[in-house]
């Protein structure tokens, strides 16, 4: 079961898709383009990884991480499918990055590798991008990098996990401009969710709705302001983006 | 106005002070040890300072940051004021660390430094512990420094800014089981409050209620199961904690 939030006419629905269109939780069938696609699932403590492909890690001139390298983000980055991410006139250097997501089911503590699935609900697809500009902070990443408004598209859906056979044998592909620019197999992953949810529920309380950006493999390069990103994952979704200027915010500096 | 938020007889309220007691916002006069007492403002975005008083960076041996050392907390480490932190039982080294919080009254983007405090409703303390046994991994600092359950107690009052003649001239104290460990005061702090609202809000969105931990001065010391520590703002609070053992939370590793 896939499932998308969106809004309608003045209220927000869940909705499922239909030969092309969308089906309301009233009922109603209306058009993909009729409706504000919203992050399929409400961001509450949100987890993203760094470097957790060693070819994306390699790419970067970083050696492959020992340990996860995780960080959080805040609720300001999200946006849905279909939207517009800012690209600050003074960035040189923004990166999309294509990412399983990975979303909790029930509240998981200490919970074992070879259990983690148990606490998965589902999956969805994230475009989380990075100003590469500020890689070299003392801190990393800084939120300049990771953290800015609307810099992580999500969705267009919620797929059950039950739907899914291997989430760590899912192919990744991000198009620019409808060119084909990443590519990558979730096998190629670091630290497998499993091992996510061990290492982090092994310290902290891990809590339905929490989501974890697995990270992204090789491939990624500059966009630019017009450009249009879609990111895929292999059975969870297609999610579009377009890259939008400073005015498109009313933000001049 | 100080205002705190306490749970009692079922319900959320919020409550001023009367002569030693509360009065919650119905009216009713209770005692201080009658409710618990919750974080005074519910986190959303909360912010953190890491080496924000150069004399703490020398303690821990890092040098001052050329820029703000800026990171995110979960809301699973908040608890409010008189309740209990979880020491590991495997951390070595588990510090206090006062500090003074600014809560963001309005929605700020772009906001000169000259205009800062026009974005800022008040004030109150946290004592945001951190696990030192991880502080060497790349990405800094590692969820398991700043990011345990239960880690970040903050309160008791949450005092409206108008009532803080200037917010970078207020002492800083933490009592260790009654002694004094640490003393400073928020003159130290390398970058002010108008000076973090400049930087965060010139990339990012501040909205309502975010909140941002300014860092804390010298003076932190190791804390053991049974300590009860009281982290004090000059005007703002004075916010007791303990600390507890994992037997407290139910964990056995």
């Amino acid at each position: 079961m896939k499932t998308a939030r969106v809004a309608y006419l003045g209220a927000i629905h869940h909705a499922t898709e239909a030969d092309g269109r969308l089906k309301l939780d009233d009922g109603r069938l209306v058009g993909e383009d009729d409706v504000v696609w919203l992050p399929p699932v409400e961001p509450k403590t949100v987890f993203a990884l760094g470097l957790n492909y060693s070819d994306h890690a390699k790419e970067l001139t970083f050696k492959a991480p020992e340990e996860p390298l995780v960080f959080l983000k805040g609720p300001n980055t999200f946006i849905g499918h279909r939207a517009e991410t800012r690209r600050p006139a003074d960035a040189t250097n923004m990166h999309y990055e294509c990412e399983l997501v990975a979303v909790i089911g029930r509240k998981a503590r200490n919970v074992k590798r070879e259990d983690a699935y148990d606490y998965v609900a589902g999956y969805t697809v994230a475009n989380d991008y990075a100003i590469r500009d500020y890689l070299e902070n003392y801190y990393r990443p800084n939120l300049r990098v990771k953290n800015r408004d609307t810099c992580t598209p999500i969705g267009p859906w919620f797929v059950d996990a039950e739907d899914i056979a291997d989430p760590m044998k899912l192919g990744l592909k991000t198009y620019v401009n409808g060119q084909l620019t990443q590519e990558g197999t979730t096998q190629d992953m670091i630290f497998s969710i499993p091992f996510l949810i061990e290492y982090l529920s092994g310290f902290m309380t891990l809590n339905e709705g929490d989501m974890i950006l697995t990270g992204t493999p090789k491939g990624t390069v500059n966009t630019v302001v017009g450009d249009e990103v879609a990111t895929e994952i292999e059975g969870i979704g297609r999610l579009v983006n377009t890259i939008a200027g400073d005015d498109a915010f009313n933000i001049s500096k």
